[in-house]
């Protein structure tokens, strides 16, 4: 944690990201980029653009209104692009920008993790369970 | 996507987890992993062992309760460690498992992102409010 230690230390910096401090700016950018929608809708933007449908199905049980809220918060914040065609009928497809596409890589390797090591989870949760079933 | 896409293409293995299915358990995990309050406590957490109160103090604006849950499903999924010091007066210490501080690393390397480059962010938000200002 040093990055974030050495930046809240210099006090040149008045106004540093610190994702630790509710008032943060940044704060909003991370709930919007790690609420579950957002996640999912970023890493599988990974795989290529996508018109908003097909997003929708790829994001399996994401509702139209959660998905349209999550990619305009992304869009806001310069992690998704949103490109209108001047097709007939017209379309919209919705791709990662250059920032979008480095936080996304990061995304995917955390689910990555997850997703690889899903066998380890499902043995510590027995455990737990079991441990507190008399609680 | 590789990853994802391999494995749900092998024929011989049947619970595969894959976040973007809706009822795949480790869209629970993801789910705990990266709601706000998980993704600052495991980051914070990276910075060592927390008793419970001085935790809440460093994720600021999490309630008692929230920060509660928050752990209770981290220990559960196996990326958090609660261990019952045997002090008197006794108290709690939460740490990271090594799966936990493997995820979190990658946690960390997304809020990097998202500090480091927050003046695009900043930047793509003025510009996204300003273009919807006449909506």
């Amino acid at each position: 944690m040093s990055t974030i230690k050495d930046m809240n230390a210099d006090p040149t910096q008045e106004l540093i990201a610190d994702v630790f401090d509710r008032n943060c700016p940044s704060r909003q950018t991370v709930e919007a980029v790690f609420g579950k929608w957002g996640i999912l809708a970023m890493v599988a933007l990974l795989e290529g653009t996508f018109r908003f449908n097909a997003l929708r199905r790829r994001v399996d049980g994401v509702s139209e209104k959660m998905l349209a809220q999550t990619l305009h918060a992304l869009e806001r914040d310069g992690l998704v692009l949103r490109e209108a065609q001047t097709t007939i009928p017209p379309h919209v497809e919705y791709s990662l920008t250059p920032l979008g596409q480095r936080v996304a890589d990061k995304l995917f390797a955390v689910i990555e993790i997850l997703e690889g090591d899903f066998d380890q989870v499902k043995t510590a949760r027995a455990r737990y369970d079991e441990a507190h079933a008399t609680d």
